[in-house]
Protein backbone atom coordinates (compact mmCIF):
# COMPACT_ATOMS: atom_id res chain seq x y z
CA UNK A 1 0.00 0.00 0.00
CA UNK A 2 0.97 3.86 -0.35
CA UNK A 3 0.78 6.06 2.39
CA UNK A 4 1.83 9.48 2.49
CA UNK A 5 1.42 10.54 6.02
CA UNK A 6 3.52 9.62 9.11
CA UNK A 7 0.44 8.79 11.07
CA UNK A 8 -0.36 6.17 8.66
CA UNK A 9 2.74 4.74 8.83
CA UNK A 10 3.04 4.53 12.67
CA UNK A 11 -0.22 3.26 13.05
CA UNK A 12 0.72 0.01 10.73
CA UNK A 13 3.43 -0.40 12.29
CA UNK A 14 1.91 -0.35 15.91
CA UNK A 15 -1.02 -3.09 14.29
CA UNK A 16 2.45 -5.55 12.74
CA UNK A 17 4.49 -5.00 16.26
CA UNK A 18 1.54 -6.10 18.31
CA UNK A 19 1.74 -9.48 16.26
CA UNK A 20 5.10 -9.34 16.70
CA UNK A 21 6.17 -9.41 13.21
CA UNK A 22 9.39 -8.09 12.07
CA UNK A 23 9.36 -5.46 10.29
CA UNK A 24 12.52 -4.22 7.23
CA UNK A 25 13.57 -0.66 5.89
CA UNK A 26 14.67 0.02 2.81
CA UNK A 27 15.05 4.10 2.84
CA UNK A 28 15.47 5.16 -1.05
CA UNK A 29 14.84 8.63 -3.02
CA UNK A 30 13.16 6.52 -5.35
CA UNK A 31 13.84 6.33 -9.06
CA UNK A 32 14.60 2.55 -8.13
CA UNK A 33 16.52 0.38 -10.07
CA UNK A 34 18.01 -3.05 -9.91
CA UNK A 35 20.31 -2.31 -7.11
CA UNK A 36 17.16 -0.86 -5.20
CA UNK A 37 15.66 -3.99 -5.81
CA UNK A 38 18.37 -5.96 -4.16
CA UNK A 39 18.15 -4.37 -1.27
CA UNK A 40 14.04 -4.63 -0.92
CA UNK A 41 14.86 -8.34 -2.17
CA UNK A 42 16.56 -9.50 0.79
CA UNK A 43 14.48 -7.38 3.21
CA UNK A 44 11.25 -9.18 1.58
CA UNK A 45 13.19 -12.06 2.29
CA UNK A 46 14.79 -11.78 6.14
CA UNK A 47 11.68 -9.61 7.35
CA UNK A 48 7.93 -10.11 7.72
CA UNK A 49 6.77 -6.70 6.72
CA UNK A 50 8.79 -4.43 4.35
CA UNK A 51 8.47 -0.57 3.59
CA UNK A 52 10.46 0.86 1.31
CA UNK A 53 10.72 5.17 1.92
CA UNK A 54 10.33 7.16 -1.28
CA UNK A 55 11.27 10.98 -0.64
CA UNK A 56 13.68 13.31 -2.47
CA UNK A 57 15.33 14.68 0.84
CA UNK A 58 15.77 17.94 0.59
CA UNK A 59 17.90 18.57 3.25
CA UNK A 60 21.06 16.21 2.23
CA UNK A 61 21.06 18.49 -0.85
CA UNK A 62 23.84 21.15 -1.27
CA UNK A 63 22.59 24.38 -2.91
CA UNK A 64 23.49 23.75 -6.93
CA UNK A 65 23.33 20.34 -6.69
CA UNK A 66 20.26 18.66 -8.13
CA UNK A 67 17.60 18.68 -6.01
CA UNK A 68 15.25 20.05 -8.55
CA UNK A 69 15.78 17.69 -11.60
CA UNK A 70 16.31 14.51 -9.33
CA UNK A 71 14.28 11.76 -10.84
CA UNK A 72 11.18 11.31 -9.86
CA UNK A 73 9.03 8.09 -10.76
CA UNK A 74 7.11 7.75 -7.80
CA UNK A 75 4.64 5.05 -9.85
CA UNK A 76 7.25 3.25 -11.63
CA UNK A 77 8.60 2.90 -8.11
CA UNK A 78 5.28 1.79 -6.23
CA UNK A 79 4.79 -0.90 -8.62
CA UNK A 80 8.33 -2.04 -9.13
CA UNK A 81 8.27 -2.28 -4.95
CA UNK A 82 4.63 -3.97 -4.50
CA UNK A 83 5.93 -6.48 -7.33
CA UNK A 84 8.89 -7.25 -4.96
CA UNK A 85 6.66 -8.00 -1.72
CA UNK A 86 7.02 -4.82 -0.29
CA UNK A 87 4.33 -3.84 2.41
CA UNK A 88 4.22 -0.19 2.76
CA UNK A 89 5.62 2.55 0.27
CA UNK A 90 6.01 5.45 2.33
CA UNK A 91 5.94 8.63 0.01
CA UNK A 92 5.98 11.83 2.85
CA UNK A 93 6.24 15.37 1.14
CA UNK A 94 8.69 17.46 2.48
CA UNK A 95 5.57 19.49 4.09
CA UNK A 96 5.04 16.46 6.25
CA UNK A 97 8.20 15.27 6.98
CA UNK A 98 9.72 18.84 8.21
CA UNK A 99 6.20 21.03 8.88
CA UNK A 100 4.44 23.36 6.53
CA UNK A 101 6.74 26.30 5.65
CA UNK A 102 9.21 23.30 6.08
CA UNK A 103 11.85 25.33 7.48
CA UNK A 104 14.86 23.72 7.40
CA UNK A 105 17.96 25.57 8.83
CA UNK A 106 19.53 24.14 12.09
CA UNK A 107 18.52 27.93 12.90
CA UNK A 108 14.79 25.55 13.72
CA UNK A 109 15.33 21.75 12.89
CA UNK A 110 16.59 19.54 15.62
CA UNK A 111 20.13 18.05 13.43
CA UNK A 112 21.37 14.41 13.69
CA UNK A 113 25.40 15.47 13.19
CA UNK A 114 27.79 12.62 12.31
CA UNK A 115 31.14 12.86 13.75
CA UNK A 116 33.32 15.28 12.04
CA UNK A 117 36.08 12.44 11.49
CA UNK A 118 33.95 10.42 9.48
CA UNK A 119 32.21 13.24 6.87
CA UNK A 120 35.42 15.43 6.87
CA UNK A 121 36.58 13.22 3.67
CA UNK A 122 35.80 11.52 0.08
CA UNK A 123 31.94 12.76 -0.51
CA UNK A 124 31.76 14.95 2.80
CA UNK A 125 34.65 17.36 1.56
CA UNK A 126 33.00 18.33 -1.82
CA UNK A 127 29.28 18.06 -0.56
CA UNK A 128 29.50 20.48 2.68
CA UNK A 129 25.91 18.99 5.06
CA UNK A 130 25.15 15.89 3.03
CA UNK A 131 25.70 13.71 5.42
CA UNK A 132 24.33 15.62 8.48
CA UNK A 133 21.06 15.48 6.15
CA UNK A 134 21.01 12.00 5.23
CA UNK A 135 21.47 11.27 9.47
CA UNK A 136 18.90 13.06 10.21
CA UNK A 137 16.31 11.93 7.90
CA UNK A 138 17.73 8.28 8.46
CA UNK A 139 17.09 8.97 12.02
CA UNK A 140 13.95 9.93 11.39
CA UNK A 141 12.61 7.08 9.72
CA UNK A 142 13.90 4.60 11.94
CA UNK A 143 11.86 6.71 14.48
CA UNK A 144 8.63 6.25 12.18
CA UNK A 145 8.91 2.68 11.05
CA UNK A 146 11.13 1.23 13.78
CA UNK A 147 12.55 -1.46 11.69
CA UNK A 148 14.20 -4.50 13.40
CA UNK A 149 16.65 -4.12 10.08
CA UNK A 150 17.26 -1.46 7.63
CA UNK A 151 19.43 -2.49 4.13
CA UNK A 152 21.35 -0.04 2.45
CA UNK A 153 23.58 -0.62 -0.30
CA UNK A 154 27.45 -0.94 -0.29
CA UNK A 155 27.52 1.96 -3.43
CA UNK A 156 27.16 4.70 -0.99
CA UNK A 157 29.80 2.94 1.48
CA UNK A 158 30.59 6.15 3.35
CA UNK A 159 27.10 6.60 4.26
CA UNK A 160 26.85 2.81 4.76
CA UNK A 161 29.61 3.53 7.78
CA UNK A 162 27.98 6.71 8.78
CA UNK A 163 24.67 5.24 9.28
CA UNK A 164 26.35 2.08 11.31
CA UNK A 165 28.34 4.53 13.26
CA UNK A 166 25.11 6.77 14.24
CA UNK A 167 23.56 3.35 15.27
CA UNK A 168 25.87 2.22 17.16
CA UNK A 169 26.67 6.12 19.05
CA UNK A 170 22.65 6.55 19.70
CA UNK A 171 21.87 2.90 20.55
CA UNK A 172 19.15 2.53 17.79
CA UNK A 173 17.69 -0.60 18.05
CA UNK A 174 17.66 -1.28 14.52
CA UNK A 175 20.33 -3.57 12.88
CA UNK A 176 21.79 -2.61 9.33
CA UNK A 177 22.25 -4.96 7.00
CA UNK A 178 25.20 -4.18 4.10
CA UNK A 179 23.78 -5.03 0.48
CA UNK A 180 26.61 -5.71 -2.28
CA UNK A 181 26.58 -3.06 -5.29
CA UNK A 182 24.67 -4.36 -8.19
CA UNK A 183 26.41 -3.41 -11.34
CA UNK A 184 25.40 -3.04 -15.13
CA UNK A 185 27.18 -5.88 -17.57
CA UNK A 186 29.84 -3.64 -18.56
CA UNK A 187 30.63 -3.41 -15.09
CA UNK A 188 28.82 0.53 -14.19
CA UNK A 189 27.70 0.62 -10.59
CA UNK A 190 24.26 0.99 -10.71
CA UNK A 191 22.80 4.81 -9.39
CA UNK A 192 19.64 6.84 -10.17
CA UNK A 193 22.17 9.44 -11.63
CA UNK A 194 23.25 7.80 -14.64
CA UNK A 195 20.47 8.99 -15.98
CA UNK A 196 21.92 11.79 -16.90
CA UNK A 197 24.80 10.18 -18.84
CA UNK A 198 24.68 10.57 -22.55
CA UNK A 199 25.48 8.54 -25.04
CA UNK A 200 29.07 9.08 -25.21
CA UNK A 201 29.65 9.73 -21.10
CA UNK A 202 28.06 6.37 -20.14
CA UNK A 203 31.23 4.71 -22.03
CA UNK A 204 33.49 7.21 -20.06
CA UNK A 205 31.71 6.30 -16.95
CA UNK A 206 33.52 2.86 -17.09
CA UNK A 207 36.60 4.53 -16.15
CA UNK A 208 35.15 4.01 -12.26
CA UNK A 209 34.83 0.08 -12.35
CA UNK A 210 38.09 0.09 -14.61
CA UNK A 211 40.19 1.66 -12.01
CA UNK A 212 39.34 -0.17 -9.04
CA UNK A 213 38.78 -3.38 -10.74
CA UNK A 214 42.41 -3.15 -11.75
CA UNK A 215 43.71 -2.02 -8.51
CA UNK A 216 41.96 -5.09 -7.23
CA UNK A 217 44.24 -7.25 -9.42
CA UNK A 218 47.43 -5.31 -8.54
CA UNK A 219 47.02 -5.82 -4.92
CA UNK A 220 46.13 -9.43 -5.62
CA UNK A 221 49.03 -9.86 -7.42
CA UNK A 222 51.25 -8.93 -4.92
CA UNK A 223 51.36 -4.90 -4.48
CA UNK A 224 50.61 -3.38 -1.07
CA UNK A 225 51.52 -0.07 -1.14
CA UNK A 226 48.24 2.46 -1.90
CA UNK A 227 50.53 5.05 -3.60
CA UNK A 228 51.79 2.63 -5.66
CA UNK A 229 48.00 0.93 -6.33
CA UNK A 230 46.71 4.47 -6.90
CA UNK A 231 49.05 5.63 -9.73
CA UNK A 232 47.76 2.51 -11.49
CA UNK A 233 44.92 4.73 -11.96
CA UNK A 234 46.30 7.18 -14.79
CA UNK A 235 46.49 4.99 -17.21
CA UNK A 236 42.62 5.23 -17.32
CA UNK A 237 42.26 8.57 -16.74
CA UNK A 238 41.16 10.93 -20.10
CA UNK A 239 40.69 14.55 -20.77
CA UNK A 240 36.77 13.71 -20.31
CA UNK A 241 37.55 12.52 -16.72
CA UNK A 242 37.63 15.19 -13.76
CA UNK A 243 39.30 12.40 -11.12
CA UNK A 244 37.68 13.80 -6.98
CA UNK A 245 38.74 11.44 -5.15
CA UNK A 246 40.73 7.88 -4.87
CA UNK A 247 41.67 7.26 -1.96
CA UNK A 248 42.39 4.07 0.41
CA UNK A 249 40.57 3.47 3.60
CA UNK A 250 39.51 1.56 6.28
CA UNK A 251 36.73 -0.14 5.88
CA UNK A 252 35.33 0.49 9.70
CA UNK A 253 36.40 3.68 10.82
CA UNK A 254 37.48 5.76 7.56
CA UNK A 255 41.25 5.75 8.57
CA UNK A 256 43.84 6.63 5.48
CA UNK A 257 45.97 2.86 5.05
CA UNK A 258 49.76 3.53 3.58
CA UNK A 259 49.45 -0.57 2.81
CA UNK A 260 46.27 -2.14 1.44
CA UNK A 261 44.90 -5.13 3.19
CA UNK A 262 41.80 -6.95 3.52
CA UNK A 263 39.84 -4.45 5.49
CA UNK A 264 41.05 -1.80 2.98
CA UNK A 265 38.36 -0.11 0.48
CA UNK A 266 39.30 2.03 -2.08
CA UNK A 267 36.80 4.84 -2.60
CA UNK A 268 36.70 7.01 -5.85
CA UNK A 269 34.55 9.87 -7.64
CA UNK A 270 35.01 10.72 -11.03
CA UNK A 271 33.13 14.03 -13.07
CA UNK A 272 32.33 13.24 -16.46
CA UNK A 273 30.63 16.20 -18.07
CA UNK A 274 28.23 17.72 -15.47
CA UNK A 275 27.44 14.21 -13.58
CA UNK A 276 29.48 12.83 -10.48
CA UNK A 277 29.80 9.51 -10.34
CA UNK A 278 30.91 7.33 -7.22
CA UNK A 279 32.38 3.90 -7.08
CA UNK A 280 34.56 1.60 -4.76
CA UNK A 281 35.78 -2.23 -3.83
CA UNK A 282 36.59 -3.71 -0.87
CA UNK A 283 40.21 -5.35 -1.27
CA UNK A 284 38.61 -8.62 1.03
CA UNK A 285 38.65 -11.77 -1.26
CA UNK B 1 16.12 -3.90 39.91
CA UNK B 2 19.61 -1.98 39.33
CA UNK B 3 20.88 -2.86 35.51
CA UNK B 4 24.23 -1.25 34.32
CA UNK B 5 24.76 -2.22 31.01
CA UNK B 6 22.54 -1.10 27.73
CA UNK B 7 21.99 -4.63 26.96
CA UNK B 8 20.02 -5.94 30.02
CA UNK B 9 17.96 -2.95 29.97
CA UNK B 10 17.24 -3.47 26.07
CA UNK B 11 16.85 -7.49 27.32
CA UNK B 12 14.01 -6.32 30.01
CA UNK B 13 12.32 -3.89 27.60
CA UNK B 14 11.89 -6.64 25.41
CA UNK B 15 9.95 -8.86 27.21
CA UNK B 16 7.67 -5.91 28.37
CA UNK B 17 6.87 -4.81 25.39
CA UNK B 18 6.08 -8.57 24.29
CA UNK B 19 3.95 -8.55 26.76
CA UNK B 20 1.93 -5.41 25.87
CA UNK B 21 3.06 -3.75 28.85
CA UNK B 22 3.69 0.70 28.64
CA UNK B 23 7.32 1.87 29.81
CA UNK B 24 7.76 5.26 31.49
CA UNK B 25 11.08 6.75 31.82
CA UNK B 26 12.28 9.04 34.01
CA UNK B 27 16.37 10.45 32.81
CA UNK B 28 17.95 11.77 35.78
CA UNK B 29 21.60 12.60 36.71
CA UNK B 30 21.11 11.13 40.06
CA UNK B 31 21.11 13.09 43.43
CA UNK B 32 17.64 12.36 43.54
CA UNK B 33 14.99 14.67 45.76
CA UNK B 34 11.29 15.16 46.04
CA UNK B 35 11.31 16.93 42.52
CA UNK B 36 12.36 14.12 41.07
CA UNK B 37 10.23 11.98 43.20
CA UNK B 38 7.33 13.80 41.59
CA UNK B 39 8.43 12.44 38.22
CA UNK B 40 9.01 9.50 39.19
CA UNK B 41 5.33 8.99 41.32
CA UNK B 42 3.88 10.76 38.21
CA UNK B 43 5.22 7.62 35.45
CA UNK B 44 4.35 4.72 37.94
CA UNK B 45 1.05 6.05 37.92
CA UNK B 46 0.56 6.40 34.60
CA UNK B 47 2.82 3.62 33.01
CA UNK B 48 3.08 -0.23 33.55
CA UNK B 49 6.47 -0.34 34.18
CA UNK B 50 8.92 2.91 34.86
CA UNK B 51 12.56 2.82 34.60
CA UNK B 52 14.57 5.93 35.91
CA UNK B 53 17.94 6.57 34.31
CA UNK B 54 20.78 7.82 36.78
CA UNK B 55 23.72 9.07 35.04
CA UNK B 56 25.97 12.41 35.14
CA UNK B 57 26.28 12.61 31.63
CA UNK B 58 29.96 14.27 30.52
CA UNK B 59 29.36 15.64 27.75
CA UNK B 60 26.54 18.15 28.72
CA UNK B 61 29.43 19.71 30.93
CA UNK B 62 30.96 22.64 29.88
CA UNK B 63 34.65 23.04 30.97
CA UNK B 64 35.00 24.73 34.11
CA UNK B 65 31.60 23.22 35.14
CA UNK B 66 30.56 20.85 38.02
CA UNK B 67 31.08 17.74 36.00
CA UNK B 68 34.04 16.71 38.63
CA UNK B 69 32.12 17.57 42.12
CA UNK B 70 28.20 16.90 41.14
CA UNK B 71 26.80 14.86 43.83
CA UNK B 72 26.68 10.96 43.15
CA UNK B 73 24.57 9.02 45.59
CA UNK B 74 23.60 5.97 43.65
CA UNK B 75 22.49 3.98 46.87
CA UNK B 76 20.21 6.51 47.84
CA UNK B 77 18.58 7.21 44.72
CA UNK B 78 18.24 3.04 44.35
CA UNK B 79 16.38 3.00 47.91
CA UNK B 80 14.48 6.31 46.66
CA UNK B 81 13.46 4.73 43.45
CA UNK B 82 12.34 1.59 44.12
CA UNK B 83 10.53 2.69 47.05
CA UNK B 84 8.88 4.34 44.75
CA UNK B 85 7.64 1.51 42.67
CA UNK B 86 10.57 2.12 40.11
CA UNK B 87 11.00 -1.38 37.89
CA UNK B 88 14.75 -0.58 36.32
CA UNK B 89 17.06 1.57 38.11
CA UNK B 90 19.49 1.98 34.43
CA UNK B 91 23.35 3.18 35.89
CA UNK B 92 25.55 2.83 33.27
CA UNK B 93 29.08 4.05 33.18
CA UNK B 94 30.20 6.97 31.04
CA UNK B 95 32.53 3.85 29.31
CA UNK B 96 29.32 1.66 28.82
CA UNK B 97 27.46 4.91 27.41
CA UNK B 98 30.13 6.37 24.73
CA UNK B 99 32.70 3.52 24.38
CA UNK B 100 36.27 2.35 25.64
CA UNK B 101 38.40 5.36 26.18
CA UNK B 102 34.58 7.03 25.64
CA UNK B 103 36.50 9.72 22.82
CA UNK B 104 33.50 12.57 23.87
CA UNK B 105 33.74 14.93 21.26
CA UNK B 106 32.46 15.72 18.08
CA UNK B 107 35.48 14.51 16.16
CA UNK B 108 34.31 10.83 17.10
CA UNK B 109 30.63 10.81 18.41
CA UNK B 110 27.44 11.53 16.68
CA UNK B 111 25.32 14.15 18.23
CA UNK B 112 21.90 15.30 18.37
CA UNK B 113 21.68 18.79 17.91
CA UNK B 114 18.60 20.92 19.22
CA UNK B 115 17.70 24.39 16.92
CA UNK B 116 20.24 27.09 17.19
CA UNK B 117 17.10 29.33 17.48
CA UNK B 118 16.29 27.23 20.49
CA UNK B 119 20.30 27.32 22.22
CA UNK B 120 21.54 30.46 22.20
CA UNK B 121 19.74 32.20 24.79
CA UNK B 122 19.10 31.69 27.94
CA UNK B 123 20.86 28.91 29.55
CA UNK B 124 22.21 28.03 26.37
CA UNK B 125 24.13 31.52 26.13
CA UNK B 126 26.83 30.46 29.25
CA UNK B 127 26.55 26.72 28.48
CA UNK B 128 27.97 26.21 25.07
CA UNK B 129 27.27 22.81 23.50
CA UNK B 130 24.93 21.90 27.05
CA UNK B 131 21.93 21.41 25.28
CA UNK B 132 23.54 19.07 22.66
CA UNK B 133 24.93 16.99 25.40
CA UNK B 134 21.63 16.90 26.75
CA UNK B 135 19.61 15.85 23.22
CA UNK B 136 22.22 13.48 22.51
CA UNK B 137 22.25 11.63 25.59
CA UNK B 138 17.79 11.40 26.03
CA UNK B 139 18.13 10.18 22.47
CA UNK B 140 20.06 7.23 23.52
CA UNK B 141 18.13 6.73 26.45
CA UNK B 142 14.69 7.19 24.58
CA UNK B 143 16.45 4.11 22.05
CA UNK B 144 17.38 2.54 24.66
CA UNK B 145 14.45 2.22 26.96
CA UNK B 146 11.72 3.13 24.06
CA UNK B 147 9.86 4.82 26.77
CA UNK B 148 5.91 5.14 25.62
CA UNK B 149 6.45 8.28 27.84
CA UNK B 150 9.18 10.24 29.37
CA UNK B 151 8.85 12.70 32.67
CA UNK B 152 10.66 16.10 32.73
CA UNK B 153 10.47 18.97 35.08
CA UNK B 154 9.58 21.91 34.22
CA UNK B 155 12.08 23.26 36.69
CA UNK B 156 14.80 22.95 33.59
CA UNK B 157 11.79 24.78 31.47
CA UNK B 158 14.21 25.61 28.08
CA UNK B 159 15.47 21.95 28.55
CA UNK B 160 12.16 20.63 28.43
CA UNK B 161 10.92 23.12 25.16
CA UNK B 162 13.98 21.58 23.38
CA UNK B 163 13.38 18.13 24.50
CA UNK B 164 9.56 18.57 23.08
CA UNK B 165 11.20 20.08 19.32
CA UNK B 166 13.60 17.52 19.03
CA UNK B 167 10.48 14.66 19.42
CA UNK B 168 8.74 15.94 17.38
CA UNK B 169 11.21 17.16 14.63
CA UNK B 170 12.66 13.41 14.53
CA UNK B 171 8.89 11.53 14.84
CA UNK B 172 10.32 10.42 18.19
CA UNK B 173 7.90 7.83 19.19
CA UNK B 174 7.60 8.67 22.83
CA UNK B 175 5.27 11.31 24.81
CA UNK B 176 7.04 13.85 26.78
CA UNK B 177 4.74 14.41 29.78
CA UNK B 178 6.13 17.52 31.83
CA UNK B 179 6.03 18.06 35.15
CA UNK B 180 5.30 21.10 37.70
CA UNK B 181 8.53 22.45 39.89
CA UNK B 182 8.85 21.21 43.02
CA UNK B 183 9.79 23.75 45.58
CA UNK B 184 11.22 23.64 49.37
CA UNK B 185 8.54 24.99 52.12
CA UNK B 186 9.87 28.58 51.57
CA UNK B 187 9.97 28.59 48.03
CA UNK B 188 13.08 27.43 46.30
CA UNK B 189 13.01 25.20 43.49
CA UNK B 190 14.15 22.09 44.56
CA UNK B 191 17.69 21.37 42.86
CA UNK B 192 20.53 18.77 43.51
CA UNK B 193 22.56 21.96 42.97
CA UNK B 194 20.88 22.89 46.63
CA UNK B 195 23.63 21.52 48.18
CA UNK B 196 26.25 23.68 47.37
CA UNK B 197 24.83 26.32 48.90
CA UNK B 198 26.00 27.29 52.24
CA UNK B 199 23.48 28.77 55.33
CA UNK B 200 23.54 32.50 54.05
CA UNK B 201 23.34 31.42 50.84
CA UNK B 202 20.62 29.26 51.17
CA UNK B 203 18.79 32.37 52.18
CA UNK B 204 20.11 34.52 49.69
CA UNK B 205 18.33 31.69 47.14
CA UNK B 206 15.23 33.06 47.73
CA UNK B 207 15.52 36.13 45.62
CA UNK B 208 14.72 34.38 42.26
CA UNK B 209 11.49 32.99 43.58
CA UNK B 210 10.25 36.66 45.00
CA UNK B 211 11.68 38.00 41.77
CA UNK B 212 9.08 35.60 39.63
CA UNK B 213 6.32 35.03 41.95
CA UNK B 214 6.67 39.01 42.66
CA UNK B 215 6.41 39.44 38.77
CA UNK B 216 3.48 37.18 38.04
CA UNK B 217 1.53 39.25 41.04
CA UNK B 218 2.03 42.20 39.16
CA UNK B 219 0.85 40.80 36.02
CA UNK B 220 -1.88 39.49 37.79
CA UNK B 221 -2.38 43.49 39.15
CA UNK B 222 -2.67 44.36 35.27
CA UNK B 223 0.75 45.16 34.10
CA UNK B 224 1.54 43.30 30.83
CA UNK B 225 4.69 44.73 29.51
CA UNK B 226 7.42 43.11 30.27
CA UNK B 227 10.52 45.98 30.70
CA UNK B 228 7.93 47.36 33.12
CA UNK B 229 7.57 44.05 34.58
CA UNK B 230 11.60 43.27 34.72
CA UNK B 231 11.90 46.26 36.49
CA UNK B 232 10.31 45.28 39.29
CA UNK B 233 13.17 42.46 39.66
CA UNK B 234 15.57 45.26 41.51
CA UNK B 235 13.77 45.83 44.45
CA UNK B 236 15.14 41.95 45.03
CA UNK B 237 18.67 41.83 44.04
CA UNK B 238 21.26 42.84 46.35
CA UNK B 239 25.17 42.70 45.92
CA UNK B 240 25.43 39.07 46.78
CA UNK B 241 23.35 38.63 43.67
CA UNK B 242 24.53 38.10 40.56
CA UNK B 243 21.72 38.29 38.02
CA UNK B 244 22.45 36.27 34.62
CA UNK B 245 19.22 36.39 33.15
CA UNK B 246 15.34 37.86 33.49
CA UNK B 247 13.32 37.00 30.01
CA UNK B 248 9.91 36.69 29.02
CA UNK B 249 9.84 34.19 26.32
CA UNK B 250 7.54 31.79 24.70
CA UNK B 251 6.18 28.46 26.29
CA UNK B 252 6.44 26.71 23.02
CA UNK B 253 9.27 28.70 20.84
CA UNK B 254 11.11 30.61 23.24
CA UNK B 255 10.41 34.13 21.08
CA UNK B 256 10.79 37.14 23.12
CA UNK B 257 7.78 38.58 24.22
CA UNK B 258 7.49 42.56 24.95
CA UNK B 259 4.30 42.46 26.34
CA UNK B 260 3.29 38.88 28.61
CA UNK B 261 0.13 36.54 28.43
CA UNK B 262 -1.07 33.55 29.04
CA UNK B 263 1.31 31.88 27.39
CA UNK B 264 4.76 34.02 28.29
CA UNK B 265 7.38 31.96 30.76
CA UNK B 266 9.39 34.30 32.99
CA UNK B 267 12.97 32.68 32.85
CA UNK B 268 15.78 33.60 35.81
CA UNK B 269 19.31 32.93 36.23
CA UNK B 270 21.14 33.99 39.30
CA UNK B 271 25.00 33.34 40.55
CA UNK B 272 25.08 33.14 44.04
CA UNK B 273 28.77 32.69 45.52
CA UNK B 274 29.98 30.04 43.55
CA UNK B 275 26.54 28.68 42.88
CA UNK B 276 24.52 29.23 39.51
CA UNK B 277 20.20 28.56 40.05
CA UNK B 278 17.63 28.85 37.78
CA UNK B 279 13.94 29.11 37.84
CA UNK B 280 10.84 30.24 35.86
CA UNK B 281 7.28 30.71 35.92
CA UNK B 282 4.17 30.75 33.94
CA UNK B 283 1.91 33.21 34.26
CA UNK B 284 -1.09 31.00 32.71
CA UNK B 285 -3.70 30.87 35.37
Amino acid sequence: MLLHTIAEVREQIRIWKKQGLTVGLVPTMGALHEGHLSLIKKSVEKCDKTVVSVFVNPIQFCPGEDFEKYPRTLDADREMAESAGVDIVFAPSAAEMYGEGHIMSNDFLTYVIPPFFYVNKLCGKSRTGHFDGVCTVVNKLFNIVQPDFAFFGEKDRQQLIIIKKMVKDLSIPTEIIPCPIVREADGLAMSSRNKYLNEQERKDALVLKNILFNIKSCYNSGIKDTEALAETAFNFLKSCHSLEYLEFRDKNDLELKKTADKDTIVFIAVKIGNVRLIDNISLEN
